[in-house]
């Protein structure tokens, strides 16, 4: 039996333009003469579909497509993902589905059972979970049918129970389908294999795997679909952040054999850093064009971070396509701007220089019967990171360009930047990746040759608001302070967990103090695009009035 | 039997705090002759503490609290909640529980079944739900005791399943007792009574029911626990919005006989419009008091939203503790400004005045170079609206003031206002009230002689941005606005249901898109105070990149 393998970049309630790509799909394999193509967890509507689940309308539009789409299955059969109406009087009213469509109709259908409830997954919210399990029958051949989640759980697990697959091995099937729609964080991809080779092994069945592959705002869907023999040998992975379609033949007596690629086969450097790198790109490409933006505004200040979002925005958008305003004040350094032109013309990125000095005079004039003779303070440091935000949001909305958000994660965790200032922007690029792996991902890209300055990697972090500011004076040295952070974020140790790892008490109490009382900014951040395993956003839910955890 | 109920407001995670004033009302209890106390759901902790779950240092601090109250009930009995470990092995490792502290220990434990997730609640995320039920035994007494939702179960529900309190009922308990966290919205607190009453009727039984008290940043809790006799009688109900405290007598043959109050009963309005009343002062009152918080700062307008809100903070924190700055730009009109300082002489709350214009034209002239002679467009608008915010940000950091926003729900829907300008703030006050119930309330507080001045009531809407500039330029008048946007928000109506209800069908797909398209707005909105059923922010969950239901 041949079986094609669709990886594919969907965007949230387009049913149009999900529909016929997922019809081009169908062509394509019977074309390749695959009997049944297989597409990812909930493809018609695009993951996480979120609160649309809630609109009738929505539901309906999803059925609808599937109907479509079962038109064209005459010949191949294909199995969707999508939601699909409890008809049981008890529990939500929804299930989360995997459609067999064959003979140009809805052959069977398999619910989701163990629903993700954590981090950015909130599918208890829409979904009843399924308790009854049955393999689908194709061709005479028993496949196990599971989404996403349903494989995941492993009984050495402290969270094990029961799994759909324990139940639907006793009908003896001979291949194993998981479709999923999981999400890239710089640690997963390793993981994620691991699991399915266990599953492979454990049950000592093939396995196909399709997972999504795009972006969903901040949400990275990295593909790497694989198919995989019983001994949990992968005969071959698909594409990562790109999408990708393969042809798989399967023998119910010897396993998958053979695969034959339709696309290039992308190299993909799978280290950590060169892993985020390709996220991000993918994360800001994905945010343009499904919004049918095309050009990215944002303000260099000299500093890395920025320097950082410019490469980014270029390698995702193209250089033409990114425009920078240099907005230097009293306290930027020379060399700041030179910096700045010199990565500007390595990358081949426009920019305009609007001094702020002017509009900084007129807002302290205009403050001064308020202000009086009262010293230079935050209120002054925080206006000239305003007047910059509001510089760059005029030429954002005179000329229609989006602006990209340059805050790391370690100043968004300690609260180190100004609200409607620094802080403004359609989407945080680099908002996930502390300080100290800006720094690394800007080694990374000078691997073969300088294109982000060495004097901008060098010189000291500063914020340049005040004269010889660095961010040490108000922040801990960054290696120690991101540290500490990535206990208290990823880890979720709390103080006297994390002091006692050696870090010194007074400092610990008072970044967990600079966290949480910042909560408040955070609720007003971009999206930002997530690559770890604990990114702000949606996946991490703190109260803002609460206190400290000290 | 003597049960002392306590209807307390808690701050989430701070431990000494909630275990003092727990400790205070034991004592309060004990020398009124009560043998029991009844706290509400998660009290330890407050409710909702969300992520802060996910720490183990948490959970530890919850359990070393319950053990010092343990300590207090010497001759009483308290119940208490917070979060307890799962000792099984399957499933999310803890449960929403209440204890029973009785003779100095942990006298008894149960565990929530029913775990709301949807709107503002995620207890799935945090949660296993229990599956085995038993009542407590408290002095040869058999009682039934609930948390929160496992009494909202009712079999006309279409998702009704079978309850706790169906199987609690069958050790023939003599009274229920449901501890809760139920927050307000206009239409919530009849239907909770009349639940509660279902109950109290159905399982023949008096009912003791303990509701949580204030804002936890944009969720209100409103009180109104009560005593209930098993005919569905209220033998006494406590107060709406304050923290209240009140004892009764129970009787294992005859119910609830007779109830002693020891707070002065603060008469309630329970009309719609006099209930959001209450909770918006409770909301800004309790946002400041939690986060040590004394003075707000807002721009005045000269608008009937600026004008709610500053009647709204003087009430909430003293005039004393607002200030206003009126921002007049060349658009605004003379009568904007007499109007707002009628209201500042009524209200007895200060401010300052800084015309914008000098600050427009240095901005113009700095953009000069790139914007050259394009016409005036939605970007000189946005600068003015930004300028304003630029302004009251600074005398907030140079004093200290929090921001208040003034944006109303109709607005904050169809994107009606501009990111880091009127859209600034810590608190979004009126985010939940559309512009026609923004006018509702004005006239209810206008009810016994004018308070906010007729002519702000009266005035055609504006933004004041370009000359003569109406919101009616840009938007459907709001009477229809409104109603559409309820349908799409609060009832998750489609577009096809809402034009077949009538109205226009060019209108309704016009305003869908706008609400769809500016989601990337409210994703920067400031904690918008939860009044209605369907508030923006944790409760509502929609994509920011996704094509439109229409």
């Amino acid at each position: 039996m041949r079986i094609a393998l669709a990886q594919l970049n969907y965007i949230i309630g387009d049913f149009d333009r999900n529909v016929s790509l997922i019809k081009q799909n169908i062509l394509k394999a019977k074309e390749s003469g695959a009997e049944l193509i297989v597409f990812s967890e909930l493809n018609i509507c695009a993951y996480p579909p979120q609160d649309f689940l809630e609109f009738d309308d929505f539901i309906l539009k999803c059925y609808a497509a599937a109907e479509v789409i079962a038109k064209d299955c005459i010949g191949i059969a294909a199995i969707i993902g999508l939601p699909v109406r409890n008809k049981k009087l008890e529990g939500k009213n929804l299930f989360n589905a995997a459609l067999v469509l064959s003979d140009g109709k809805i052959a069977d259908e398999v619910h989701k059972a163990l629903l993700p409830t954590y981090d950015i997954f909130d599918e208890y919210r829409y979904f009843e979970p399924e308790h009854t399990f049955h393999c689908i029958n194709f061709k005479g051949i028993k496949i196990a049918l599971t989404i996403c989640e349903d494989l995941w759980n492993i009984e050495d697990d402290p969270m094990y129970i029961t799994s759909p697959m324990d139940m639907l091995i006793k009908e003896k099937p001979k291949l194993m389908i998981n479709i999923a729609a999981s999400p890239f964080d710089h640690s997963h991809a390793e993981t994620r294999k691991a699991i399915l080779k266990r599953n492979a092994l454990k049950y000592d069945l093939p396995l196909i795997y399709v997972n999504h592959v795009g972006a969903q705002t901040e949400i990275i869907f990295d593909g790497g679909s694989v198919g995989m023999n019983a001994n949990g040998t992968i005969v071959h992975e698909l594409n990562y952040f790109h999408e990708d379609f393969s042809i798989f033949d399967f023998d119910a007596n010897r396993g998958l054999l053979t695969s034959a690629e339709f696309s290039p086969v992308i190299k993909h450097d799978h280290t950590k850093i060169a892993s985020i790198h390709d996220a991000l790109i993918l994360g800001i490409k994905d945010y343009f064009s499904k919004q049918n933006f095309k050009k990215a505004i944002l303000g260099l200040s000299g500093g890395i971070d920025s320097a950082l979002v410019t490469y980014l925005a270029s390698k995702a958008l193209g250089p033409e396509n990114v425009h920078t305003i240099l907005m230097p004040s009293e306290f930027s350094s020379k060399g700041s701007i030179d910096d700045s032109l010199d990565l500007l013309k390595t990358l081949g990125v426009s920019h305009d220089i609007i001094p702020i000095k002017d509009l900084l005079d007129q807002y302290l004039l205009s403050l001064k019967p308020i202000f009086k003779d009262l010293p230079f303070s935050i209120a002054e440091e925080n206006i000239q990171a305003r007047i910059r935000g509001g510089l760059l949001m005029a030429e954002s909305n005179k000329f229609g360009y989006i602006l990209l958000n340059t805050s790391n994660k370690s100043e968004i965790s300690v609260g180190y930047g100004t609200l409607y200032g620094d802080m403004c922007g359609g989407l945080s690029v680099i908002g996930d990746i502390y300080k100290t792996q800006v720094f690394e991902l800007c080694r990374y890209i000078n691997r073969n040759g300088v294109i982000i300055p060495e004097n901008i990697l060098t010189k000291p972090p500063s914020a340049e608001l005040r004269p010889n500011q660095k961010d040490s004076d108000s922040l801990p040295e960054y290696d120690i302070l991101d540290k500490v952070l990535f206990e208290y974020i990823e880890n979720r140790c709390g103080p006297s967990e994390i002091i006692s790892m050696g870090f010194d008490e007074a400092l610990v109490r008072r970044v967990l103090k600079m966290v949480n009382t910042n909560e408040y900014k955070r609720h007003q951040t971009p999206p930002i695009l997530r690559v770890s395993p604990k990114a702000f956003g949606k996946g991490r839910r703190m109260p803002i009035v609460g206190r400290y955890l000290s």
